[in-house]
């Protein structure tokens, strides 16, 4: 059941290919956020808004070359259809060239209310959209995907279990990697031995400040080893 | 239909959340890949080969803490299992303490034959099933997700893609960002002009080899502005 209210976050993604969305933001916590009227997410396909009898989306582009480009217009008309419904904080755009999605960007988006995601498709929209519409582009990271249907996902989920309510205590985010620039500690559970290899023997020894003094320990080593970059940050 | 063969990638994924696969793997392009017999992606619920008549497959951390822990006796079997039926390439664990992705480790996987894609959940997993199985450690960006499913469908659809045969000549994944460290250059379609936003003249020229002086031009500049650690690689 969802129960609008002001502090409800709504998050509008617009796709040509929206069926790739289902089963990653309906399903296990994201479907729980939802279902506690924390966040309503809603799928709109370009389709919709397509011209003519073939609800044209998409076209060559202008100079030749490889691959269709999502047209400006059927784009336009959602964007401007939610727009009149609502006011938005960002209009995203899903894109290998955009900024590179990070903890903080997500912390940051976390706390606005109204967000548009537009998913990139084949070689990507028509440039005017970006230069008219979009507000924020951001990557995943530096790899090249058959879409921004899973970029998309990636930010709704990243931002989504940072909403206060979404996880519970015990999963807090707080201890998650990145959140302090160091990787998450080893962790370990039954049984103590198993085919040789053995629970580092401080974690069950019960001296909770000990270990507590070992987990920082074993995340720093662990962020030097692996990420010293993250280090020299602030 | 799937015909099997020796050029015929398998991925296995191994998942507490199997459902969570669903959409981003079955549809479009991956479905397509799977169609075509170029690609055989298998999903494997870690429930069933859970401990007991719950079939238990995660535990409280020793030494205390919050979030739960996935078991390694599950993971074992279910591993210990596929291995029995073929020899693997990669047994990847996704998680955000591992190597950041990057279109040059997606370019190599999708040359490997079989490979293991194991996810994390909740708090991760017992440490001692990355000293036994784990052959590569993946995240997919610098930000915490509510579990390694999506960073699996993310590495599937960035290494399936490059797979000979899944992309028509067309969508070429040749001319995508990143491929020779440069952001891709701006698209243009229909119509030229839109709102007072006409589409740059040179595309409109028909003066080929001018039209892709401009694109390198705007490649290049494009990430000078936006990435320029990329062109500091090489």
């Amino acid at each position: 059941m969802l129960l609008p209210n002001k502090k409800c976050m709504r998050i509008d993604i617009i796709s040509a290919v929206p069926q790739l969305l289902k089963s990653p933001l309906e399903e296990s916590i994201m479907k729980r956020a939802q279902d506690k009227g924390l966040v309503q997410i809603y799928f709109h396909d370009l389709r919709e808004y397509g011209q003519g009898n073939y609800r044209q989306i998409d076209d060559t582009q202008y100079g030749g070359g490889a691959g269709m480009v999502l047209m400006i217009e059927p784009i336009d008309q959602c964007i401007t259809q939610l727009r009149s419904e609502r006011s938005y904080d960002e209009i995203i755009y899903m894109t290998p060239d955009g900024k590179t999605l990070n903890q903080k960007i997500c912390n940051a988006l976390s706390l606005k209310e109204n967000i548009i995601i537009l998913c990139g498709h084949y070689k990507g929209v028509d440039q005017r959209v970006r230069d008219l519409f979009i507000t924020r582009e951001i990557s995943i990271g530096d790899y090249v995907l058959s879409g921004g249907e899973l970029g998309a996902c990636v930010l709704v989920d990243a931002i989504v279990r940072l909403v206060p309510g979404v996880l519970n205590d015990e999963t807090s985010a707080l201890y998650d990697s990145f959140q302090d620039n160091l990787l998450a500690p080893p962790v370990y559970t039954r049984p103590e031995e198993y085919k040789n290899l053995k629970v580092p023997e401080i974690l069950l020894s019960g001296n909770f400040a000990k270990i507590d003094e070992w987990r920082e320990e074993m995340s720093y080593k662990h962020t030097q080893e692996r990420r010293p970059d993250l280090l020299n940050e602030n």
